[in-house]
């Protein structure tokens, strides 16, 4: 069965750069919890250098999960150095996340370092760097969650695009565990066109990687692949068949519109977005 | 061994958009011709309504092969009548691309039909139509090279992204043969992302289906994923590595420039366009 949403907005998550980071993170988690919502997904621009347990027991105090904690630092590096320092910074990151008591950290792992062609080269860093982070986040309670990303950003986001190939780095760095804390952060945005992503949303939710689950739209014409994503319902996406296969495959935490949207929905007073969103999650999602 | 296209300009050839549609066909064909190429592959708006068997016989006549017919229209649609009408235009250009000589029909089989969300309905759309183009082009002569285009391009331009779905399609449409007239058409800018390109470039290989290899690179950053591409060399893309591989696996047909750039390469003259295409086929391919 999948989940009725517009009879359970507590299993409704807003990333909260949907909102367009126009409000400090106080005021966010304010209007988020106002609208009805059950969790957030906060942004590292809006936690650190805060005070971050405060953040972290106003979110509680509102009654709000943290879906995930947004996002890694970029991985691949043209140096030892260079690769040493985005792990450090991600382990802090991490150790934020832990505080804020967020289900998951979610990873966006780099694309190729400055003037590279190397890609097996990065996604050899990203594995190796990840490797390491699992551990650090075993210690902390933090789970990491891989994103994969649409391919259109590969040289400059995230050489890991295919969800198969997600899952194929969980397996090598993790291995087959029945309580896995490394998975897959799962976007209709980046995974929609993939013939095979019905099999890795069945392959993801039997090993128990669906970590998260995200939802926007791809709209026609897209006039930025950054920054002009739609609401669901506005675009191309099949996001309930998408949303239904991610259920069907056991997935039960929370769905998260995460939209990026100079154009539209960025240029909207908050709590504006947060109607049309929860109006959305409950008709086109 | 990979060849050395320094020392054998006849196996290069220069997809016609590459020059950006600045002078009629027959100018086309002399600078391509006086440059030193071994062969060009033009477009539609280029041949229909022309003289086409004058076309080809000034084609010939230069010296020059035609490595590619571009392109079929986009197949899926909303209606019977749509998908039909489709189709018999591909017919007709498949005929075309017999009196033109050419190696080979390019399919850039197109995107979702208007307001559809249904991918699959597409893809299967394009699996008939092709079943059909296929016999036509037997008949003709004519082999049919399926292009799988960068997903950024799923929703307008080609549900056709993977070049693994792209052998598949071949597999099941074709069967096994020994001297296909299906086959793919691999472009860098498509495929260099993938994770699984090597291996799928060793699998097209195996099963004599690599027809086309089109060249170009990947800006950093990217203004308009349509129109900015790059000349080799100039991006992220490791053009050499995915061309040895191309020929580890067989292949030894054109190596073709097809560099759509609106902002910088469509703004230059014919003739430095292709002296520095000759040049980096001989440096950065």
């Amino acid at each position: 069965m999948v989940r009725d949403l517009s009879a359970d907005l507590k299993a409704c998550a807003i990333n909260t750069a949907t909102l367009g980071f126009q409000a400090p993170i106080k005021e966010v988690v304010e209007a988020v919890a106002r609208a009805g919502f059950g969790a957030l997904a906060p942004w590292r621009r809006e936690v650190e250098g805060g005070d971050v347990p405060a953040i972290a027991k106003q979110i509680r105090d509102a009654g709000l999960k943290v879906s995930g904690y947004c996002r890694s630092t970029y991985i691949p590096a043209n140096t030892r150095d260079g690769f040493r320092s985005n792990v450090e910074s991600n382990k802090r990151a991490i150790m934020d996340a832990a505080v804020l008591g967020a289900d998951t950290f979610v990873m966006v792992v780099g694309g190729l370092p400055l003037h590279s062609k190397d890609i097996a080269g990065a996604r050899q860093q990203v594995k190796d760097a990840t490797a390491e982070l699992l551990r650090h986040g075993k210690e902390l309670g933090v789970r990491l969650s891989l994103e994969p990303l649409h391919p259109v950003y590969a040289a400059e986001r995230s050489c890991l695009t295919l969800t198969a190939e997600a899952l194929d780095w969980c397996d090598e760095i993790e291995g087959g565990t029945l309580d896995p804390w490394l998975g897959v952060c799962l976007d209709v945005y980046h995974t929609w066109w993939d013939p095979n992503v019905l099999s890795s949303i069945a392959r993801a939710g039997a090993a128990r990687r669906i970590f998260n689950f995200h939802v926007c739209d791809w709209l026609v014409p897209t006039e930025d692949v950054l920054n002009d994503r739609g609401m669901m319902g506005d675009g191309v996406i099949d996001v309930k068949a998408l949303r239904a296969a991610v259920e069907a495959a056991g997935y039960r935490s929370h769905v998260e519109a995460e939209i990026f949207s100079v154009r539209n929905w960025w240029t909207r007073a908050i709590d504006e977005t947060l109607s049309i969103t929860r109006e959305r999650f409950a008709t086109a999602t």
